[in-house]
């Protein structure tokens, strides 16, 4: 295994050391809890965000910590849920008098734990929580760690839009409400060149045939739909476009945001190279692209290899979309 | 090899395209050309900036066109210095009557087609030219592809701060100094944790056993000063850090931008971690970190690894690098 890192079981808190380090503008780490909080809490009386869950796929979800998108990050250990009392305590910290909503991917552990600290934070302080999940990955009905759809590419997208919503002073219910839209109008599909390492476990979680990929991969290296011999890029991009507007709910004339995710270990040349090719497959079948965005954003360790994800926009998304944002891994208008 | 990619011979082209398509707002790509302007000229009157060189280093040059840096960059193939007649062409188009500043980084073919374009366009258009050549990787004296140090990681810094002082209205002059002194103010060193593959040769650029790391590595995979047995973060640390502060400019009371980059295959979560031992030995130092960057922004295709760049800077430098930016992969206050 190769990795610049020192020990295997510190991995994640120095990671975070690093990120305190580089964003003291931005972010306030409590490196013992494993929580990212905003350096400058937003105002009393608007909603606050709290997502988190295993490390391993920076900057999601600290990186997304800041003003625009979500208050306070809790991450576990790799590829592990937050613990139960470590998202309560977030979730009381974060609490601006107008509730707190809880952004999480459907994992079992994930959806246990959040779920347990929303009812700690009830019954000790009385805070007000809602709850958003995602199940975004039209893969596979279910899977190693998940009862129904994997949740992955649209909770950047939910994180960004209900961030946006929050900062515009909606209630809670508004908020979860908006949340909720995004994650149900959101598909993804991903794929994989390589497997990834775990650094606990030392070696690649899977084996992949120096000529083959696997399509429909989890951002845990959880089987997919299928391996097949490796392809051209265009052919790849059908693959993924294909499964993900077969499941695209109908639109009323609005386009999507077209996110073109990369699995951390693909060099950006060849993420906008596979971008182009999802443009053109898009154009083909009539549909209108009204943002876009290309990067990694929600990895899995080194894996190589991208995700799709589509959501179908509509006027208050889009306006959401475009409001200012300011955090590590996601700037602009401000 | 394993690649999202088309045919070897269409990587720049394929990937261009999809900068194109990602980026409607600030770039405008002439793909034939391997040009990437931005899509809003800047206002005559004003100095323009264009650099270049081989791809492979995404998101350097194109991700580093827009407002408040550069007017445009040209694409050589991979690891393959653009030509003179396109460099000559990118900058009788971005002038706007004030001069243009070339800023290349020191490689032998680059520095040849930069200097034949500036006499080119002087030719025939009358358009100044000056020229700034960063050579900051104090790893070897010369190399492979270099009389003199190679040019690395500080030309993100000079992009972004000769960027700024262009927009501000400076004469070329004035603009070429302040880029010659950020260049002549920064020091790199890099390491790699594994090789990377050129599409066209299709396998790894050099061996590099499982136990080992080089040290001192270049953007193309250049040999370094050293293989050694691969270390903890915190030492790996170490051997980019003093040798950087060893031949790093005395400051007058300023401290340093602190950039930690990553070589393209290695994970955020891996960055951010070496950038916590990284601050943690400028501090022990004395050195104080008034700006830091941490993320792949000069990348060697596939390549595991990392540099670190060190800018010693003054109150005209730091100014200029907070002052807003807008492009595909910096973007702050706008």
């Amino acid at each position: 295994m190769k990795k610049l890192i020192n020990a295997v079981d510190d991995v994640v808190t120095d990671s975070l050391r690093g990120m305190a380090a580089a964003h003291p503008d931005t972010l306030q780490v409590d490196v013992e809890q494993h929580i990212v909080y905003r350096a400058v809490p937003k105002e009393p009386g608007k909603v606050a965000l709290v997502s988190g869950g295993g490390s391993g796929h920076e900057p999601l979800h600290a990186g997304f910590v800041g003003t625009g998108m979500l208050d306070a990050a809790c991450a576990g250990e790799v590829f592990t849920s937050p613990v139960p009392d470590q998202v309560a305590a977030a979730t009381a910290a974060v609490d601006r008098g107008a509730g707190v909503l809880h952004i999480v991917k459907n994992y079992t552990g994930d959806v246990m734990n959040f779920e347990m600290a929303a009812e700690l934070v009830a019954a000790e302080s009385g805070t007000e929580v809602a709850t958003v999940v995602t199940a975004d990955d039209v893969a596979v009905e279910d899977s190693l760690y998940t009862a129904g759809r994997r949740g992955v590419g649209v909770t950047v997208l939910v994180e960004k839009i209900a961030g946006a919503a929050a900062e515009a002073g909606l209630s809670l219910a508004q908020v979860a409400e908006v949340a909720q839209r995004v994650s149900s109008n959101g598909r993804s599909m991903g794929m994989a060149l390589t497997s990834c390492t775990v650094p606990a476990n030392g070696r690649p979680s899977f084996d992949l045939p120096e000529d083959e990929m696997e399509i429909g991969i989890g951002i845990h290296g959880e089987p997919g739909r299928h391996r097949e011999r490796l392809l051209p890029a265009r052919e790849i991009a059908e693959r993924l476009v294909e499964p993900v507007l077969a499941e695209l709910p109908a639109g009323d004339g609005h386009g999507v945001i077209a996110f073109l995710n990369g699995m951390g270990g693909s060099p950006l040349i060849e993420l906008y190279l596979m971008y182009a090719e999802v443009a053109r497959l898009l154009e083909a079948a009539g549909v209108k692209v009204e943002r876009s965005l290309v990067g990694n954003y929600i990895t899995s360790l080194d894996m190589a290899g991208c995700s799709l994800t589509l959501l179908r926009t509509d006027e208050q998304v889009l306006r959401l979309w475009d409001t200012p944002v300011r955090t590590a891994a996601l700037r602009w208008g401000v």
